[in-house]
């Protein structure tokens, strides 16, 4: 065949249209027509459309914080969110728990060869829609495409890049006196996931909570308050943040059982499964340590926000006792609060 | 039970001490004490250690270029690499090609459960050393545990940030009679995974070519290079980058057939299993493209480093044809070389 016989790239044939087929993944023409039809025209923007082998970014005015995410959660959509919206938030908000205003977003899809064209298709819509909320831009990325059993649907990893705009201790500044607020509720995703995998009908069905935390921090900032640590209660829950601090700091946290906010149908949800909200898995709420005195100014910071609106004080930080993490039940006994060891619930983000 | 009964964390039982378990991906004491003992020994630095939600970096002097890829190639060792130097060789040279020094890395592993803890730790070992290799820091991470059947092995995504040190004006602005060069031998990468994959037996193995760039890109900058582009021939090899450059530019290239680098073995192994070596897969391998007339200094910059010490100047942009790239053959015919509608060979990468 000489040149004269060639042509330029015809649409590839890629099977059943509605699926995701291995060509897709594979660098080839296949994959470019796929990034350029289907991903480009939802999460694009000016950066992403050069489709080169990496972002070149506006120089950034501070330090660069860095962050990175799997997400393998199952089911894919479940009330409240998606594996979408939970990549984008759950990565913007771990840059924000650290201090930074969050800006770029890497997305690396890891998708099961027959997985279904339109499915991705509307996961992409949340995944845009969440950068938007977040006030993030998706300016690279990833395609592979794994065979048919050899990868579960859909995983994505995401990493952020932020700016540091808020100046924090970190817990191992703590010290006793200080005390612990949380933003809201605890539980909702852990428990909405769960709800959704198991097809345990609550009505109304229990919602996550997956949502950017951006505002709520820029609202502590703004008001001056001086935080010296936040973190977001995603696997292991609240407990698991309260016993990284206790390591960190060497003192105990001493929560107070009467404050803990739990809606009422996580209440009943977990009471029903036998499960502690203490442990369960948050995607839209983080707990937050301020000096002692503190406490009003910063709740009345972050009540201005709408998803920091149920923010509470749930306890303080004490001198080390026997226990790195306590509750005060309601007979006024202090009773240790386990670190969950692993948890109930894999595939939950 | 009262706080007394409490007490401080025993090394958790995490089943047959070899095996990855759910508990280590769940972000409680048992992840906790995985990371401690298993990840950072390995691969820590100051910035990882801090184990925060987000890696805070040093500021930046120029602007910051950032990319993402996910690895899932089967088998995870082959003849001349393994999963965990490809994950970091495949994002610092895409920070590398894209003008930039790489500097940070994040790593995000999905493991299945049942996955053999002391594979991990061979693993990761690679990964330490060709971070080490690549002059790359791993600054933050994350670690997922799937149900057994739902990934597998062990999936990784690598993101990178770096700081632009090479401005390239990139293949939209590729002009007939600018010279293509290659950095060294093609395919060396997808026929050594295709080889160990199949248990075909070449003897010797056929090795990868898997990487580190950044020195054969910093010593065309320092030789003073004006590079019009660079990019590395991962999936879909030579011919999928020279594809995306022509339609970059709307020019043909044209391909010296008699000049394409090819090994004994490579070239042997092509032949036995039908496959042409333009088409497979790189990962320490790159095109570059520089204006008319600067190929002799170009190259003699290039082969002055171990890893592009095989470069040689492969062809030519011209004004564009009826097929975007063409290969001269040694009957002296130019024939229209195929872009890679897909690829014979998933999980190369």
């Amino acid at each position: 065949m000489t040149e004269d016989a060639g042509s330029y790239c015809p649409a590839p044939k890629v099977g059943n249209s509605d699926q995701i087929t291995l060509t897709h993944g594979e660098g080839g023409r296949a994959m470019r027509h796929f990034l350029r039809r289907t991903i480009l025209p939802v999460v694009g923007n000016e950066i992403l459309a050069e489709m080169g082998d990496a972002a070149i970014l506006p120089p950034l005015d501070g330090q660069p914080v860095f962050t990175t995410d799997s997400f393998i959660v199952s089911p894919l959509f479940f009330p409240g969110g998606d594996i979408g919206s939970l990549a984008i938030y759950g990565t913007a908000n771990d840059l924000a728990v650290a201090g930074a205003k969050p800006l770029w977003i890497s997305l690396a899809l890891i998708l099961e060869e027959g997985f279904s064209l339109s499915l991705l298709e509307r996961i992409l819509d949340r995944v845009a829609q969440a950068a938007h909320r977040a006030g993030v831009q998706i300016v690279t990325g990833d395609t592979k495409v794994a065979p048919r059993g050899t990868v579960d649907g859909l995983f994505i990893t995401t990493s952020g890049v932020g700016v540091r705009s808020y100046l924090m201790p970190g817990p191992r500044s703590l010290s006793p006196g200080d005390e612990l607020l949380v933003s809201g509720p605890l539980g909702r995703h852990g428990i909405a996931v769960l709800a959704a995998r198991e097809r345990l009908n609550f009505d109304p069905p229990l919602r996550s909570d997956c949502e950017p935390l951006f505002d709520a921090i820029e609202a502590l900032r703004q008001a001056g308050i001086e935080v010296k640590a936040i973190r977001d209660a995603t696997r292991g829950g609240v407990a698991a943040v309260l016993h990284e601090w206790a390591e960190a700091c060497g003192k105990t946290m001493v929560v107070e059982g009467d404050k803990i906010p739990i809606t009422e149908d996580v209440r009943g949800a977990c009471e029903l499964l036998g499960l502690d909200a203490l442990h369960m898995a948050c995607e839209g709420t983080m707990v937050v340590a301020v000096p002692s005195g503190s406490s009003d100014e910063a709740l009345c910071a972050l009540r201005r926000v709408p998803v920091s609106v149920g923010a509470v004080r749930m306890g303080l930080v004490s001198e080390q006792r026997l226990s790195p993490v306590v509750v005060r039940r309601v007979v006024g006994q202090l009773v240790p609060l386990d670190e969950p060891a692993g948890s109930p619930l894999p595939r939950i983000c």
